[in-house]
């Protein structure tokens, strides 16, 4: 679930106050999201999203993520847009809690990935990828490849209780990516986390983007590699080329991919595979049973850096 | 969290179909509710919410909770209306489940209880109860007191690992209750779930009833009773008669008890609290710990059941 913290009818009027929103209509729970507690409001202004953040996110980091919005809304990106307050903030508190608004934005994620979804999010991701050049602040990726290991530490000891050898295995992969890591290719910011539940599509057209939480300061073509795991696998993790291709030459055609960007495709898509495994084995080995979250099987990425591994050019990505 | 069955784009496209409510514009779960799967849907004609049913409910009760609403959404009373598709049936299949869309209600349900909210809600279920009234179909209340000692006997085993001598307690408590139950008071539809989550309010006003799936034919004042546990203990399980006052006097401007069912409000009360005390012992004795569902804690209705076993009559509720 994505409600962690329930908001107060009068806190919540109190927060309300110091925007230019008008008055509440209606707010409920959003299910999706597992980071933080997420609702939909509505205002007799229109629609909004409010996000209070919960403890995965560093407040640190807040200012970065909603400037990277703004800045990526405002050129045209259909994200969410940072709503603010009369005092011109975007981050508040409500709840105990860092909390903001955002506008809503239509659209259904697809339940089901069909090849047509995939062109348009090879494009909409290069055309973040271009918009957020102009954007200045960075922000390191925690989740990059050198939390990599720090994490494959922290998760070793209980790993072969999720699988048999899955400690060696890891243990090697990770050694062999990190060695062939490339370096100098271009780096911009990344969304980082763009799966299907990020992506709305209205009419058969992406209608937007969400979820910016996860964004970082990284090669570019590491985001295209996450984006290869999370829509081209099928439920039975056969890697569906076509799907591939079309996010792939979608992309290329807003940003092209230099040569060496191409020939690192099946070593950052290892990276990409083995980054989602290692933070879902984290998780899987550290919620307690009884917890209130959903834990997500760590094994579907195995099978996907498996696949990774075994390409031998970036031709196994339809390229 | 309420989403327990994922709905697929292009299943929900066909399901939408069959409805003149033109085309979608925005679907997302909603994270309250326990018993159901519910979703917020916006189209191009408007806000709805659509229901998949889930285990819990009898699907040959569904066209009795839809009956009732649509009857008593055409009386005036503000709850959700089904919505018909083109052939006529609101009661459709989806995803493997039965399925109905519903009219959306504005407001937010109070998140803390104040005496204000307590009139006007004893005046929307005085409301309900009238306009109940020509609503021929009957269902019988599978929650009723007729169903309080199987309901405990499936628990009993293990109460006591709930709090110490619990089996003894309860025991004793249902069979002074059953003894005590009256016979000869006015009957009818109740809601027989109105806690504060399934009533909006907006500026100031109830705006909405929702949350049908536990209704009933059953004894008017124990819909009174439900609510004076729901709507009428503070936080420490004080009970604020001031509430309890307001919630009573706005019924009963509706619709005026009669000298019975004022003598019998204690013992209303007492199977009200013992009735939610047993579904959530049985839950909680059943519920695997690693369920994904929130367990409620029945001691919360062991504190308002000795309350009301305390009260001498009807005064203790400020009447």
């Amino acid at each position: 679930m994505a409600v962690y913290t329930e908001v107060g009818d009068e806190a919540l009027a109190t927060f309300l106050a110091d925007y230019d929103l008008g008055s509440i209509v209606a707010f409920r729970g959003i299910a999706e999201g597992v980071e933080n507690s997420n609702f939909s409001l509505r205002t007799t202004q229109g629609d909004y999203i409010l996000t209070l953040y919960e403890k995965r996110v560093d407040p640190a980091d807040l200012p970065w993520f909603l400037g990277l919005m703004e800045h990526l809304a405002t050129r045209g990106i259909t994200c969410p847009l940072p709503v603010r307050a009369r005092d011109g903030a975007a981050l508040r508190m409500l709840a105990e809690r860092h909390a903001a608004i955002t506008t809503f934005l239509p659209g259904v994620w697809p339940r089901r990935v069909r090849p047509e979804h995939c062109g348009p999010v090879g494009q909409a991701l290069a055309a973040l990828h271009l918009a957020g050049r102009d954007y200045a602040p960075i922000r390191r990726n925690a989740l990059g490849p050198d939390g990599w290991r720090p994490l494959f530490e922290r998760a070793r000891e209980r790993a072969d209780d999720v699988a048999p050898d899955l400690a060696a295995e890891l243990d090697a992969a990770l050694s062999a990516i990190l060695a062939a890591w490339p370096s100098g290719l271009p780096v911009g910011h990344i969304h980082a986390d763009l799966f299907p539940d990020n992506v709305f599509f209205l009419d058969g057209r992406l209608s937007g983007l969400i979820d910016f939480y996860f964004a970082a300061t990284d090669l570019l073509i590491f985001d295209v590699a996450v984006c290869l795991n999370a829509w081209c696998f099928e439920p039975d993790f056969a890697f569906n080329v076509t799907k591939a291709r079309a996010m792939l030459a979608a992309y290329a055609a807003l940003r092209p991919l230099s040569a060496a960007e191409r020939a690192a495709l099946p070593v950052l898509c290892q990276g990409a595979a083995i980054r989602f495994l290692l933070t879902r084995l984290y998780d899987w080995v550290n919620t307690p049973p009884g917890a209130m979250v959903t834990r997500k099987d760590p094994i579907e990425y195995l099978r996907r850096l498996r696949f990774h591994l075994a390409a031998r050019d970036e031709h196994a990505y339809g390229i």
